[in-house]
C-alpha cells in the first residue's frame, strides 16, 4: 500500500485540480460574448455530483457488506445541532432546487436541458449527501484507504465548486440589482445586464420563481461550505488512530442563569432586521435619503461592534484571570476550525483595510467618511478578539474534568455519570445526540459509546463522588462566560444576515470605488464578501461549540 | 505568560493585518489617477523595515548578554547551502539598491526623498538580515517567547510586503515592455505607459541605471521570498522543545557515479537559454516570426516536461519497490517546505487549466493551438509528480541509517563516525558547515554538535562496525535517484530562468486573452506568475536536500 503521506498527497491534488478547472470555467464564463457557455459548467458539475453519488452509494454499499465489523468514529468530528443545521440548510436548497426546476421548464424551449438535469442531480445529490452527514461523517475509515481518499477529496471538491458556484449566481444577482438600482444615483455607467433569453416563458409563474429562488441562495452557499468543511474533517481522519482517551463527547449543557447574554443578544438580531429593512427600502431613494441610510448603517455597525469587541475582550481577561493548560490532544476538527476562521477572516480584513486607505486619502467628503473609518477599525479589532476567544475556548481543557480529577485530565467517566442524573438524564443524553430519530440514533449511540470507553461502562451506572462537582451549580466566571458565548453567537448571525441579504453598504458609498475603481474594487468584494459571510457563520457555530464547553 | 496557542495566533494575526495594510495600499496605487501615491507605500515599507531592524538589534544584543548560556538550535531549520544561495541573492539585491539609489539621486529635483531613503534603509536591512541568518536563524527561542513572536512574525512578514513590492515592479516593468512591443503586431488596443516623470535626470547614467537594475529584480524577488520562509520556520520553533534523537544533520554527501543526471541536466539549461534568447529576439518581429517563437517555445517545453515526467516517475517507482517506512519526527522546516510545494503549484495549475479551457473552447486556431494544449497538460502532470517524489524523498527515512542498526532508527553515532573517515574529513564536515567562515564556523559547529548529542561525543571518535556499512559504494537505486536529483534540479532552474527574464508566452499566445479578455487573464497571470517562479526556486531548494539525503 502508498505511504500515508503520499496517500494524502496524491488525493489532495486531485481535489485541487477539479477546483480549478472548475474555476477556470466560471472565469471564462465570466466573460462577455465568451466562448465557454454556461451550459459547459453545468455539465461539469454535474458530472462531478453524479461521480460523487456513485462513491457515496459504493461507500455505504461496503459499510452494509462488513456488516457486524465496528467501524470507529471521531465523537469530535461533528455534533447534532450541526448536522441538524445543516439538514435545514439542505431542505432549503432542495426547496430552490424545486423553484429552479419550475422555472427552467417554463423556458424549455430556448434552454439546454442541462439547465433541468442540473437541478434534478442536485435535488438527489443533496438527499444522498444529507444520509450520509448523519450515518458515515464520523467514520473513520480503515479499509481501501487510498481509493477512499479520492473519495471523500472529491466529495470536499464538488461540495467546494458548488459553493463557488452558488457564490458567482449570488453576485450576479447581486450585482445586476445592485447597477439597476444605483444608475439613479449615478456612481458608475457600466451596464452589466442580465443576458435576455431568447423565448418566453411558457408557463405564468416563471418570474414568481425567480424572485423566490434567489432568496434561497444564501442558504445554499452555506450549505456546501459546511459539507465540505465536515467531509474534509472525514478526510483527515482516514487511517488515524484515535486516541482513546480523548475521544469522548463533551459535557451536557446547563442553561440556567442565561439571561442578559440572550436579551442583549435578540435584541441585536431585531435591530438589524430593522435596519436591514429600512436599509434596502431606503437605497433607491435620492440622493440624501441614500446617504442617510449608509450613514445609519456605519453608526449602527459601531454600537454592535463595540459591544461584541467589549464581550470577547471580557472573556480573554476571565480566562487570563483563570489559568488552565490548553488541551494539546489531536483533534482534526478543531484544528481545522481554527484554521478556518483565521482564513475566512482575511476577506473581511482587506475589505477594512483597503476602506481605511480610501478614507484616508481619499479627496471627497461624504457624511460617513469618518463613520466608515472607525466601523472598519472596529471590524478588524472585532475579529482579532473573537478569533483568541474562540480559539482559546475550544482549546481550554474543561473545568469540571480539572476539578473531578487533576490527577487523570481525561477521565470518561465524568460523562457517563452526569448523564445518570436523574433531571437530565433523556434530554441531554439521548435527545441530544440525534432529536427525532428514534431507534437508529439510539444504535448510533451505543455504537459510539462502545467505541469510546467499552469496558468502563459497567462501572459507570455506580454515583461516583465526582458528580458533585459536575453537578454543582455554575460559577459565576462560567455563567458570564455563557453569556458572552449566547451574546456573540446572535450577534454574529445579526451580521451574517446583513450582507447575505442585499445590505452591503462597501458597494453603495462610492468612497472605495472612486480610489480602487470600480472593476478592481468589485473583484476585491467578490472574494471577500463570500469569504467574510463564511466567517460569521463557521463563527456562529464555533460559538455554539463554546457555549456547550464552558 | 500566555499559553503557546494564543500567543501564536496574536503574533500570527498582528502579521496577515500588516501584509494586508501593504496590499491594500498596492492595490491603490495600481489604479490610474490614485489618491494613494508610491511614496506613501515606500514610507509604509521603510518604517517597517526600520521596525525590523530595531528588533534585530535589541535581539542580537539580548543573545549577546546571556553569553555563555547555550541556545538550542534546530539544524532542520536550514542548511548552509541555502543561506550561502541567500547571500549571493542578497549581494545582488544589494547591487540593484545601489543601482536605483544612483537613479534616483539622478532625479532628487523633482522625487520625494523617499525615493532615495527606501533603497538606503534597505540596503542597510539587507545587510543586517543576512548576518542575522548565518547567526540566529536556527535559534530555538524560549525567553521572552511572546514579544519575540511577535518581532520574528514582524519580520516574515515586512519581507513578504518586500516581496509583493517586488513583483509588483517587475510586472509593470514587464507589462509595459510587453506593450510597447505588442502594439505592433495588434492583440490589444491598452496604454499604460510608464508615468513621465516631471523633470530630466541631472547624470547621464541614468538610463543606463534603469536598464540594469531591472534584470536584478527576479533575484531580490526570489531573495525575499526565501528568507521569509526561514524566517517563518524560526516562527514555529519558538518555545519548541527539540526532539534531541531527530535533531542530527544528515548524511554526508557522495557524488561518484553521478554523470547522465547531471550531463542531460546542464544541456537543458544551455538549450534553455538559447530558446530564451531567440525568443526574446523574434517576439517582437512581424507575426509570422511571433507565432513561431511561440511554438518553438512550446515544442522546446513538450520535450523538456515529458523527460522530467519520466526522470520523476522512474524516482517513484524505485521507491515503490523498495518499501521504507516514513519519518514522523516533528519538523516544522519539511512540513513548510510540503506545504510551500503545494501551495506555489496552485499558481501554474490554474493557468495551465485556464489555458486548457481556452484552447478547447478557441474559435481561432493559431499553429500553437494544440501544443499548447499539451504543454499545458504536461506542466500539470509534471508538478503532480515532482510534488510527489520531492515529498516522498524528504519524508523518507535514511536508508544508511536503516541498514546500520535496524533496532534503532536514529543513530547520532553514524554521522560523526562518518565524518571521521580520512578522505572526507575537513571537506564533508567543516567546510561543509559553513565554507570559508573561519573561527566562528567551528565554533557554531561544536555548539550544534554539542548540543545534538552532547555526551556520546567521547564514544564517537571510536571507529564502529557501522562505518562499512555507511561508506559502502552507492548502490545501484540510490546512484539512479541521485541522477534523477541532480537533473530535474537542473530542469527547475531552467523552467525558472524562462520567465524569469521576460520568456512568458501567457502573455504573447493571445489565445487565453481571446477568451478570458485582457484585463482578467493579465489579473490571473500576475498572480500566478510570482507563485510559478517561487515554485521553481522552492523546488531546487528541496531537490539539493533530496540530493544530499538519497
Amino acid at each position: 500500500d502508498y505511504p500515508r503521506k503520499n496517500a494524502e498527497l496524491l488525493s489532495a491534488q486531485y481535489g485541487i485540480n477539479v477546483l480549478l478547472v472548475g474555476v477556470a470555467l466560471m472565469l471564462a464564463i465570466a466573460q462577455q460574448k465568451a466562448s465557454v457557455e454556461e451550459k459547459d459548467l453545468l455539465s461539469f458539475t454535474t458530472s462531478l455530483m453524479i461521480l460523487q453519488l456513485i462513491w457515496m452509494i459504493w461507500y455505504i454499499l461496503v459499510r452494509r457488506s462488513q456488516g457486524k465489523t465496528r467501524t470507529e468514529r471521531d465523537v469530535n468530528a461533528t455534533t447534532c445541532w450541526i448536522r441538524g443545521g445543516l439538514t435545514l440548510l439542505a431542505v432549503l436548497s432542495l426547496i430552490m432546487d424545486a423553484l429552479k426546476i419550475g422555472y427552467y421548464v417554463g423556458y424549455r424551449l430556448c434552454l439546454s436541458e442541462v439547465y433541468v438535469v442540473y437541478p434534478v442531480t442536485h435535488v438527489v445529490h443533496t438527499i444522498a449527501q444529507v444520509h450520509f452527514l448523519w450515518f458515515h461523517i464520523k467514520d473513520v475509515i480503515k479499509s481501501f484507504e487510498t481509493f477512499e481518499r479520492f473519495g471523500v477529496m472529491h466529495a470536499v471538491f464538488t461540495n467546494l465548486i458548488l459553493w463557488c458556484n452558488g457564490v458567482m449566481s449570488e453576485t450576479e444577482h447581486f450585482m445586476n440589482n445592485h447597477i439597476r438600482q444605483t444608475s439613479g444615483v449615478e456612481f458608475q455607467n457600466i451596464t452589466t445586464e442580465e443576458p435576455a433569453l431568447q423565448c418566453n416563458c411558457t408557463t405564468t409563474t416563471c418570474a414568481l420563481f425567480s424572485r423566490s429562488f434567489t432568496y434561497l441562495f444564501p442558504f445554499n452557499i452555506e450549505y456546501h461550505i459546511f459539507v465540505s468543511a465536515l467531509l474534509f474533517v472525514m478526510w483527515k481522519n482516514i487511517g488515524r488512530t484515535i486516541d482513546i482517551s480523548s475521544n469522548r463527547k463533551s459535557l451536557v449543557t446547563k442553561t440556567q442563569g442565561l439571561t442578559l447574554g440572550p436579551i442583549l443578544g435578540l435584541l441585536a438580531l431585531v435591530s438589524t432586521i430593522g435596519i436591514l429593512v429600512v436599509y434596502i427600502t431606503r437605497l433607491p431613494g435620492p440622493l440624501e435619503v441614500h446617504l442617510s441610510a449608509v450613514s445609519m448603517f456605519y453608526i449602527y455597525g459601531i454600537v454592535l461592534l463595540v459591544v461584541m469587541c467589549s464581550a470577547g475582550a471580557l472573556g480573554l481577561l476571565i480566562y487570563r484571570a483563570n489559568h488552565m493548560p490548553l488541551d494539546a490532544s489531536k483533534n482534526p476538527s478543531r484544528q481545522l476550525d481554527t484554521e478556518l476562521l483565521f482564513g475566512s477572516a482575511l476577506g473581511s480584513w482587506f475589505m477594512s483595510w483597503c476602506s481605511i486607505v480610501s478614507v484616508l486619502s481619499s479627496k471627497s467628503d461624504p457624511p460617513y467618511r469618518w463613520t466608515n473609518l472607525i466601523y472598519s477599525l472596529l471590524i478588524i479589532l472585532e475579529k482579532y478578539i473573537q478569533n483568541l476567544f474562540i480559539i482559546e475556548s475550544l482549546y481550554r481543557q474543561q473545568e469540571s474534568l480539572e476539578k473531578a480529577d487533576p490527577e487523570l485530565p481525561t477521565n470518561p467517566e465524568v460523562f457517563s455519570v452526569t448523564s445518570s442524573l436523574p433531571p437530565l438524564n433523556g434530554i441531554d443524553n439521548q435527545a441530544y445526540e440525534s432529536p427525532g430519530e428514534g431507534s437508529s440514533s439510539m444504535e448510533n449511540e451505543q455504537e459510539e459509546n462502545g467505541q469510546v470507553y467499552g469496558s468502563q461502562r459497567k462501572q459507570s451506572n455506580v454515583p461516583l463522588p465526582v458528580d458533585i462537582h459536575a453537578a454543582e451549580p455554575l460559577n459565576m466566571k462560567r455563567l458570564v462566560l455563557k453569556n458572552i458565548a449566547v451574546f456573540l453567537l446572535l450577534c454574529n448571525i445579526s451580521l451574517w444576515i446583513l450582507p447575505a441579504f442585499g445590505c452591503r453598504p462597501q458597494y453603495d458609498n462610492g468612497l472605495e470605488e472612486a480610489t480602487f475603481g470600480f472593476s478592481r474594487w468589485t473583484t476585491v468584494l467578490n472574494f471577500a464578501i463570500p469569504l467574510s459571510l463564511f466567517y460569521r457563520m463557521h463563527s456562529v457555530a464555533s460559538l455554539f461549540e463554546v457555549f456547550r464547553r464552558v
